[in-house]
């Protein structure tokens, strides 16, 4: 099987020019299929605040509302992607963008919720692979944006890890699918604020210990749940670091790499 | 050959949520391969007049300095581009949707003019259409926006027509294509007021008569020299026509059809 890497780059890289544009130049010259899936960053913010829409949290989390929808859909389908393919493509990397309605790649409804109502926030249904797969057997690199749609025409506000996780579980079938989450912190930290406590792999037997031990920050939990959900579904390694790293990241030297044994 | 539509529609069409969404309908049940390009609409100006950056027009076309780039990309090729996509698939029509840089689809240069300075406008250089006839092939109908990129990682914002026929043009090897520009009036017209005046069809030799006897509107010369210069690179039958009526524009029951006979 081929190797597919599928890389999540969040906000705060987006927010950096200068640090997304070394990112960009590292992505493109990883060999073979990848598929990079973006966040918003803190632009969707800044417009909302140009143009008079207020923004409500609940729990860190947006609630979507149709003016914040509109926005999203042009900072992170618009904006954000396409100068990210852009980039891309001046660095001989042949990418593609999509949004989750391109090609009806990811499908969603609106999130159900007893008390809060997140607007329109989308939780994912399905991945269509087939589209994936043909784009990326053409070596095209895909740039994933975090909208999707309903199918009934309603575009959606879904979360960017949520997304490369869905992808990388159904793409598992058909690759050898390497998941890596990079975002500030140099990966899964013993002490949150020391990048030096690094621990440099997890597997589902130390897991167990460290939770047990309280030894991991209750923020990373989720998502090291979230990544042995991927491990039990197929995917074979989850990578989680710093995305100024991506390099050292993909060799295994920098982050915590964790794997299902 | 296979049959390929090529269909362009305006501003105005875009700016109107019902007209928008009958001539979505329409479309996606046109059977066989399908490429709609999209212009602008006045979304982009309104969301200039709430972010405060100022126009400039220089005989009728828009000034892209970089603030006003940014806004048409997120507008063109994030709101427009995927709500399209968006009702499309609601139609059941597999659309996906493209800027220039997706795939190097459209490649582009920055306008170069000895006295006005356009800004951010490119002027295509050339189309990549093998990335357009797989996606073609797998029967899904692809939705252009018009924002293009140099490949050096500038995007750039480009006009509409001009993207329409030099996709007709380069696709015109491998398909049978009809090329349909859709705008507010009901084709060419004898008296630019009167819908009732359109001429059904117009050849080479028709259209020579109507000039030397001034009977085509001044606005439309630049329009018909393109559709001439595309059949001339191959297109098979050009089509002008109210958007509304793009069911009998297909047909030929509506419009002006426009033929190199």
């Amino acid at each position: 099987m081929d190797k597919l890497y599928i890389i999540k780059i969040g906000g705060n890289i987006i927010d950096d020019e200068e640090k997304l544009s070394s990112f960009l130049k590292v992505f493109a010259a990883v060999e073979g299929k990848k598929i990079l899936v973006h966040g918003g960053g803190k632009l969707a913010t800044k417009l909302a605040e140009q143009m008079n829409v207020p923004q409500q949290m609940v729990e860190g989390r947006r609630i979507t509302d149709a003016e914040t929808l509109k926005i999203v859909t042009m900072v992170y389908a618009g904006y954000i992607n396409k100068n990210i393919v852009a980039q891309l493509q001046a660095n001989d990397c042949n990418a593609l963008g999509l949004s989750g309605a391109d090609g009806n790649v990811i499908q969603a409804h609106k999130r159900v919720h007893a008390i809060i109502d997140y607007g329109f926030a989308g939780d994912v249904d399905f991945i269509n692979s087939s589209l994936l797969q043909t784009l990326l057997q053409q070596n095209i690199s895909l740039v994933v944006a975090p909208i999707t749609h309903d199918k009934q025409g309603q575009l959606l506000n879904t979360n960017a890890d949520t997304i490369a996780q869905e992808i990388a579980k159904e793409l598992s079938q058909q690759f050898d699918v390497n998941l890596i989450y990079s975002f500030e912190k140099a990966g899964v930290l013993l002490d949150s604020y020391d990048d030096s406590s690094v621990i440099n792999k997890i597997n589902s037997a130390s897991y167990k210990e460290l939770k047990e031990k309280n030894l991991v920050f209750a923020g990373m939990i989720p998502k090291l749940d979230n990544a042995f959900a991927a491990l039990n579904s197929g995917v074979k390694k989850v990578i989680i670091g710093k995305a100024e790293n991506l390099h050292q990241l993909l060799t295994g030297i920098s982050g915590t790499t964790i794997v299902n044994e």
